[in-house]
């Protein structure tokens, strides 16, 4: 048998999302007995024929037809709902996501948003220009994080980061599985998606991390959303095939939400007039909760230590479910 | 020697910060040997003249001339710059402020700030209305918490508190102090204020916390502001009067500061077309970083504390310095 190769197509127009030149090097310093080759992804297609693993952000279902030799498919991102799992599945290349490093960034994000909104900072940007005073406004609408609760609906890794980071500030964090651990683990109260409108029942923030699989498919509908506490806050950073966004307006509209930050929305971007971004108590980030300067770097390192256990014969890390009815974000 | 008599003055147009009759309750219980009497602001001078303990909000200095019995001034703030010090201190009344209970608020205040500049979410809601997307131009902007630097000028109790939740983000925390302690106590690395330079000068986030004082006045200078990182943070929760608006302003036009969050400013309001209302990286909020549901409750705690000390005869806690150079927010 020939060097094993590994094709590499990571380019993005943002460097944390690109390969440098250093991580490939580094790659190459690991692994002496590996070829490692990069490729647009417009080369992609011709450059499959002789490798063995492929690293990279996109894969057609019609590129396995081109890779006779192909066994493993390495995502640097967290979801395979883009990917051909199940094709990848059906022709015996096994194909795997990151984990362990988006939680922190998205954290960041989901804590930026929820005190964005308990600490009145997104009404008095908005209002700045044009109130001569708005101390009165904010004394009505604030509210105390510790002590509050949040609800972590697909409380999976990147839950229990946030969860940490809620729990630093003092509040009380229930985290929603379709597989709850036994005890009281990572200081989350754990509940079964069976309870999740009792959950939300009790939450002055509730975020969605969910998956998007046929089982989450408007998760979030009108009788989860009129299950939510009144006045409380929405955040989705999962996706957004789980929300049904009307189901979200009319919660918003009625004032049963006090606000909403979604991180992903169905189209994007939004028409220009689309009431999700015209809303005065809706906040829209580009899909921007993953951003992080130090992507690369870790999706590098996860790749090499699964790359180690490829070579050895281990179990690789992150391996995506053929049915895709779950990812390990709440999978477990 | 009749009853000792307490004068409540403990008014406001916000819920948190007036005296419920449950507060007025629980001390009556607590002390049975203490006449308590609540007054209006404008009854206060009225109602002195057998006061041994005034506990409120604002006592003007003319107030001390009808108060010929009154020990001790004991205000639920935690700066004492409006207060009449060294007017007390001259007649031998003692004039406390609180501590302790602060910290809490103003630390999800500021720590949602830096993360609605960090994650790119007031750019974010400013754009959302008008922008097809930017996603791109938050890829430029954010940065991540995790391993930044945050330096604190004047990191008293209040300090603490944030270090505490930056530290919690993975953030490196830089206290500044007239009177740093010896050792690495609270996880901060701490400098004397003879270093401020250096210590703001490798800070990505930079937050002002100095009390009003002679020895503060204007203290960020545009030489201060100069000695920054370039593109860093700048956040006011503070004094007005202890930074100098213009230097604040050029330092920002120049882009040398990515943005600026004011808690506080001078005037206040600030007038309609003024320059930091209308900056495009400047988020104001109207001195509500001190704004929490317990506000209240945490100040009677104190006070009732305070007030055992009195009785018995112990020093009080929060004495204010009559020189007024130093406060318990930097003071050691």
């Amino acid at each position: 048998m020939n060097q094993p190769v590994v094709l590499i197509s990571l380019e993005s127009p943002h460097s944390f999302w690109r390969l440098s030149s250093e991580h490939e090097r580094a790659l190459s310093a690991s692994f002496p007995g590996i070829g490692f080759r990069r490729a647009t992804e417009e080369a992609v297609p011709h450059q499959l024929a002789d490798a063995h693993v492929y690293f990279g952000w996109r894969f057609a279902p019609s590129w396995l037809f081109a890779a006779p030799h192909l066994k493993w498919i390495a995502s640097p991102a967290a979801g395979t709902d883009h990917l051909p799992v199940a094709e990848a599945h059906s022709v015996g290349v096994a194909l795997t996501c990151s984990y362990g490093f988006h939680g922190r960034p998205m954290a960041e994000h989901a804590m930026g948003l929820v005190l964005g909104f308990s600490r009145g900072l997104f009404i008095s940007q908005r209002v700045q220009r044009n109130r001569a005073w708005w101390k009165d406004d904010l004394a009505e609408e604030f509210f105390d994080l510790a002590g509050a609760t949040m609800t972590i609906v697909g409380c999976g890794s990147v839950g229990r980061h946030l969860a940490q980071a809620a729990r630093a500030f003092g509040m009380n964090v229930i985290g929603v599985r379709r597989t709850p651990p036994a005890a009281s683990e990572g200081g989350i109260t754990w509940v079964h998606t069976t309870a999740v409108h009792q959950a939300v029942s009790v939450a002055d923030v509730v975020v969605n991390l969910l998956p998007a699989t046929p089982g989450t498919h408007r998760y979030f509908d009108h009788d989860l959303f009129s299950a939510c506490k009144p006045r409380s806050l929405f955040l989705n950073l999962g996706r957004a095939a789980t929300v049904d966004q009307s189901a979200l307006l009319a919660s918003l509209d009625t004032g049963h939400l006090r606000g909403a930050a979604l991180d992903v929305f169905d189209p994007k971007p939004l028409p220009a007039r689309h009431p999700l971004r015209l809303h005065p108590r809706v906040v829209l980030t580009p899909k921007s909760s993953v951003f992080c300067r130090a992507y690369m770097d870790e999706a590098v390192a996860f790749f090499a230590d699964n790359l180690h256990r490829y070579l050895s014969g281990q179990p690789l890390n992150g391996l995506a479910e053929a049915s895709a009815t779950r990812s390990p974000l709440v999978g477990g």
